[in-house]
């Protein structure tokens, strides 16, 4: 049975972090006087630590803040990491550097693929993205999006279920009813162990060819894909 | 200066509520034996429950519940004014017809207006709508918003200033940043009360030519347009 409705994680399944985040550090890490420095290596670096804070966000006990506070945080420890004192950055250049992550370029089979699954479901984000990184993301990529829900609307990052369970319930379908769309067996493990339904899309060139941090959960999933367009020629779309 | 986005009241303001639940309503009526009745005084009579629950929210210190269980409930009490027991009728009619507030048709100028609106700023809900009727509904009527945020989303419904204040912070703007887009003088003085800028859209049609009951709130508004088309043509769109 098909699901009523198609939830998506944005980073990495639609959209590729690693490459826009190393191609807009190049810039920023030439105006600091780092330009001989791998910028690949500092994107790498900067998601390290959002991987990190992921997991450890529920046992922290700390109060939810949106994700650009967060990619600021660790864009400053990733910068003390490398040397820098990121108090002696110009505040500007800092903020720039930190809204690359909503100017992230879509995979190249991600518009369309988007497209012709919305012809036939409603599509929404469930990302750690905040709204307005999302929504930013959104309207420079095409993204053709009908809602855009996760973990700032939920109050509650993922892997929390209730990341899962509020957007279904937002929805107003069951958890059985709203599939999870993603590059991320960790990400999906999370959303069937809340009831929902799951399709993964590989995406090998995620990480630069480094294996992902979370093949450990991999699974037999209801369905997969090698790209948006394939799962929607599965879907019948 | 130009907000820097544009959320919108939806009922009333993109589309016309009443012409659209009169047309359903005819047919449900027709089926529950009450065809030669007006169903355009149903929809009235409806609609006019919600806007007392809607001022009457705040003072009941009721939790938060998504619209389409007020609809509902709302739903059960028309019928029962009309001399209908509620109880009496097929479930599935009852849900049918609480969903015609999904399947609302949108005015004339709304998709183009919006769309023109869209090319330079984005475009959200800010709604006492929930997030799946206002998604079925924009996938119905072609409605292309950027985001669909509003009560159910901020949990709680305007006219809280809550309401207002949570969708700017989730768009990552100051309240100044952002307009209200709205036929109701009621609804644009307590976003002006949040600080929000105001956009005014001329609905004369939508109580079927009977006075607005929020007509002793009207005040000058930054902007005063008679479609959604010439709001685009006024913000240089």
């Amino acid at each position: 049975m098909l699901p009523k409705a198609l939830a998506f994680d944005v980073f990495g399944t639609v959209v590729d972090w690693r490459t826009s985040i190393a191609r807009e550090s190049a810039g920023f890490l030439a105006r600091i006087g780092l330009g001989t420095r791998d910028p690949a290596a500092f994107a790498d670096a900067w998601r390290a630590q959002y991987i990190a804070a992921m997991i450890g966000m529920r046992k922290s006990g700390r109060d939810f803040v949106p994700l650009d506070v967060l990619h600021r945080e660790m864009l400053e420890a990733s910068l003390a990491a490398w040397g820098v004192d990121p108090a002696s950055l110009d505040e500007a250049l800092l903020d720039d550097w930190n809204r690359a992550w909503h100017r992230l370029d879509p995979w190249p089979d991600a518009v369309q693929g988007l497209a012709r699954l919305k012809a036939r479901f409603p599509i929404v984000t469930l990302s750690n993205g905040n709204v307005a990184l999302l929504l930013n993301m959104a309207r420079r990529a095409g993204l053709p999006w009908d809602a855009i829900l996760g973990a700032e609307v939920s109050g509650v990052y993922k892997p929390d279920p209730r990341a899962y369970l509020r957007t279904a319930e937002l929805l107003a379908l069951a958890p059985g009813e709203l599939a999870l769309v993603a590059a991320h067996h960790g990400d999906l493990a999370a959303a069937r162990a809340s009831g929902l339904r799951t399709a993964f899309i590989a995406r090998p060139d995620e990480y630069g060819g480094a294996p992902a941090p979370d093949a450990h959960h991999e699974q037999t999933w209801e369905w997969s894909a090698t790209s948006l367009t394939d799962l929607a020629d599965q879907l019948g779309c």
